[in-house]
């Protein structure tokens, strides 16, 4: 049995996803779109950690064509209900959505040939334990595709001292829930910890720009969130890393920030693809 | 007549083009790739700045079954030798070259398709005339493309201390020779000081990851030899921004970081695509 992890820290509240929902494979997996070619016929693909479920469901539809299929797992039963209802408002049917900790998954030896997790390792203290029930699940021969953020390659434009003290503070509060604010460059780390042979990691970064202003106002709007209701103000003021007035500072930013025409926010992702060798050691 | 700029402060030794050589049209200008069957039939293409010739010569080979063209410049002409003897050795026929200082260009208003610089508009003195320029012979309708560095945007794992003061004091030298260690998030700002309206620019980052042994050796052995013999040591030396030691240290330590298999480098370019309105105001 596993020893007992933390749970997971941010919550589900609409603070916390409504910037999730603005994920699709394409501007999210690319490192795994790049492969679906390579699949064999009706592959079955597991969503660890799958949140709102926007990714999962884009993931479904681009199987579809190749007559696959994608199960979606979450540790929350209510935000797992979300994602279910956004496959349906989005006519996608070939997903099916399952409560499971990434810890102990409730499949057998093999099951899937792609597992994917995204943004799902930086909040656990067991990251390498999570990539070795993530492998037992991958048939021999299929894809482990894993994809984190590193919060300490954020990228503001205009310059801005309370925009970086934001970052900062969200690095920081990912800490103190027992996360990893740089999990982005570790997963290669990670991925060899857990067994892999250095000869079977792709690795690579992959960005999320918000310099349109329909981008700037998702993810501003989302940070804005965060602050007046999320965890970054809540445990943020419960830590003393920030202040009520450190608060309205930053939110002020934010707004500031989107509004200009030359804002841009880069934001870094590493992304590694595993082949799992096909006879085992 | 523009007013007199800095020249090219890097030089164009061994030590700092090594890993120019690296770059291809693929692992440096997808951005620009994208936009290739948009292109008018037999487009011709300007890239400014084109040091040892490379990417010129890649984007030759990519513009060659559009028969396209390819004119590259640079302000040195025995860098533009070099350039010109590799385009050759490639077997790449469509790609002329020509010595030219970026603020001057000596090509007719609206000659080419499609204007490409790479890493170029960080060294510069006057980032937003040298736009200015490029979009003057840039045709209406046409496309500039652009990508920079942004050096507070890399990512080293494992941690180290020494390699982080290295790529500060990399940014501090490009800072001491005129340069903007944040080209890559300040390139949508610039083009709008250009006079390009916001709804024109396409603003995205492009990445490079240095994780697989033969990549962190190319950028390894560049980094070194940039320390025992190049502009980082010299001017880093002169400007007391570190000491022989202190070199020392950072060429141990980079050569520390190659030989690890789990060792990550991310560095993160900043990419603008414009489009030059087909009708002037």
């Amino acid at each position: 049995m596993a020893a007992p992890h933390r749970p997971y820290q941010p919550g589900h509240a609409t603070s916390q996803t409504l910037h999730h929902a603005w994920r699709t494979a394409p501007n999210s997996a690319p490192h795994l779109l790049r492969h679906l070619s390579s699949l064999s016929p009706s592959p079955r693909l597991l969503d660890v950690g799958a949140g709102p479920g926007t990714l999962a469901t884009s993931l479904a539809s681009h199987l579809a064509p190749l007559h696959g299929h994608v199960t979606a797992t979450d540790i929350s039963d209510s935000v797992l209900a979300r994602a279910a209802a956004h496959a349906k408002e989005q006519g996608v049917e070939n997903i099916s959505f399952r409560t499971a900790s990434v810890y102990e998954l409730p499949f057998k030896d093999g099951e899937f040939d792609v597992v994917h997790a995204h943004q799902v390792l930086c909040h656990l203290d067991g990251p390498v334990e999570a990539i070795r029930e993530m492998l037992r699940v991958t048939k021999p021969g299929g894809l482990l595709a894993l994809r984190e953020a590193d919060m300490k390659m954020w990228g503001f434009w205009p310059e801005s001292e309370v925009l970086e003290r934001f970052s900062a503070l969200m690095a920081r509060v990912m800490v103190a829930n027992g996360g990893e604010d740089r999990a982005g460059r570790r997963l290669v780390e990670w991925v060899l910890q857990a067994g892999v042979e250095r000869g079977a990691v792709e690795a690579g970064f992959g960005t999320w720009c918000f310099a349109e202003e329909g981008d700037r106002r998702v993810w501003g709007i989302a940070m804005v969130e965060r602050l007046r209701e999320g965890q970054v103000r809540g445990k943020g003021i419960e830590l003393g890393l920030v202040t009520e007035e450190g608060v309205e500072e930053m939110v002020k930013a934010w707004e500031e920030w989107m509004g200009r025409e030359e804002a841009v926010l880069g934001i870094v992702n590493g992304e590694v693809v595993v082949r799992k060798p096909d006879v085992r050691a």
